[in-house]
């Protein structure tokens, strides 16, 4: 009897633990659902050219003077000193960034990604875009991480859900045999059809609360709001064709 | 208006993580659910004098020589080289351990214990001492960490449900703004009465369920079947009078 080998389905829920994973054979998603991916997303959904992450603000600035692009990061929850721009996917509008660079900078999505650098291929994900994100994970065939780029290193609730909301829908082509995949998935399920509410017992949702961002993690929550495929090609995350 | 400042209640998911907490000033539960942490309870139950836990199999055998003690533990399932018992809480009765010392080597445990060891004070958790943990932790008024020790760093199901249930049962006496331990809990509350049923998707399940040990899972996973608190006082676990 012949039988189908699937590929590897599995979940780091922080990236202290990405040392466990073997990227080097495998596509990571990096997720940062608030905000650093939904953003991404949104803003090449909108028509940027690209976005560029790196992980300072001189950086930032540098490579945003030298592209004449548009800079944005925050830090402690407000804008920058020296940028323009903050996280928030509802900065992003087509008519603002249509046909132009967005260099970003993020704390814990861009230290995950540099920390991926080796994988096959790096993509990120968050609810804007799961769909996109699920339609060419299983199009591909091979051995998937699901990354969280989590807070400071501690397990965070909103990219464990993302990953578990992955999980439950992609789980049939897969070999899923990871206590972090059941985890999550479990989560995501116990949610329900209230992901809102579920998280407003989350620490990062009353951080963000605090600075009135309660719209921004609505639209960050909710599947298909800007379905692009934000794939890293030589440092630059351009939309997939 | 007066506010009684709880203390904090805090859930780390693998040893790779706990650079993360303020060990130093907390209380640390170790938590090897299956199968260390819960044998430990039940020699000490059963009457052993004390349980010194140790990291490798060369130490159990020199420490247990000197002390003419009993040595156990095990390597890939199986009763390591040169030990003459192995990890299963079924091995210690009354009528074999009660009076003697227990010297016991895992891999998981036994690193987290020692990576804890600046805390205020170690103690071990499992089911079948849930009730003894809960009652120590709320009347100590300290703040608590629930050390999972995972498998080879990698979060498991069975350390996290167990987490999730003491979180369950005193989060009211504690301040707890962690997601961890919110996913913990949430994870134990979805597998609501049949805690057994929720672990056989579990990968560690399936790895001892090869060995035919169904019914250590079950021991291990069902409340209070040995109910005392071991504490950690030089070196050496004794239960706590």
């Amino acid at each position: 009897m012949s039988e189908i080998i699937k590929p590897r389905l599995e979940v780091c829920l922080s990236p202290a633990l990405l040392h466990l994973f073997d990227v080097k054979n495998s596509i990571v998603v990096i997720i940062d659902v608030l905000r650093a991916t939904s953003t991404i997303c949104t803003a090449l959904h909108n028509g940027a050219a690209k976005v560029i992450p790196v992980a300072t603000v001189e950086e930032c600035v540098n490579i945003g003077r030298q592209l004449n692009a548009i800079t944005a990061g925050e830090r402690d929850g407000k804008i920058a000193d020296g940028l323009l721009h903050g996280n928030s996917p509802f900065e992003y509008p087509e008519e603002f960034i249509a046909g132009k660079v967005l260099v970003l900078t993020t704390t814990n999505g861009t230290k995950l990604l540099h920390m991926a650098k080796d994988a096959v291929q790096i993509i990120t994900g968050s609810f804007p875009n799961i769909s996109a994100v699920c339609e060419y994970l299983i199009s591909q065939g091979q051995p998937v991480i699901l990354g969280c780029a989590a807070w400071k290193d501690r397990v965070n609730m909103e990219d464990t859900l993302f990953a578990g909301a992955v999980v439950s829908r992609i789980k049939a082509h897969f070999d899923v045999n990871c206590d972090s995949a059941l985890a999550a998935e479990t989560l995501y399920q116990s949610a329900g059809n209230d992901l809102f509410g579920f998280m407003k017992k989350a620490s990062h949702y009353q951080r963000l609360a605090r600075y009135g961002l309660e719209e921004d993690i609505r639209f960050c929550l909710t599947p298909d709001g800007a379905n692009v495929l934000p794939v890293l090609r030589n440092g630059e995350l351009v939309k997939e064709k």
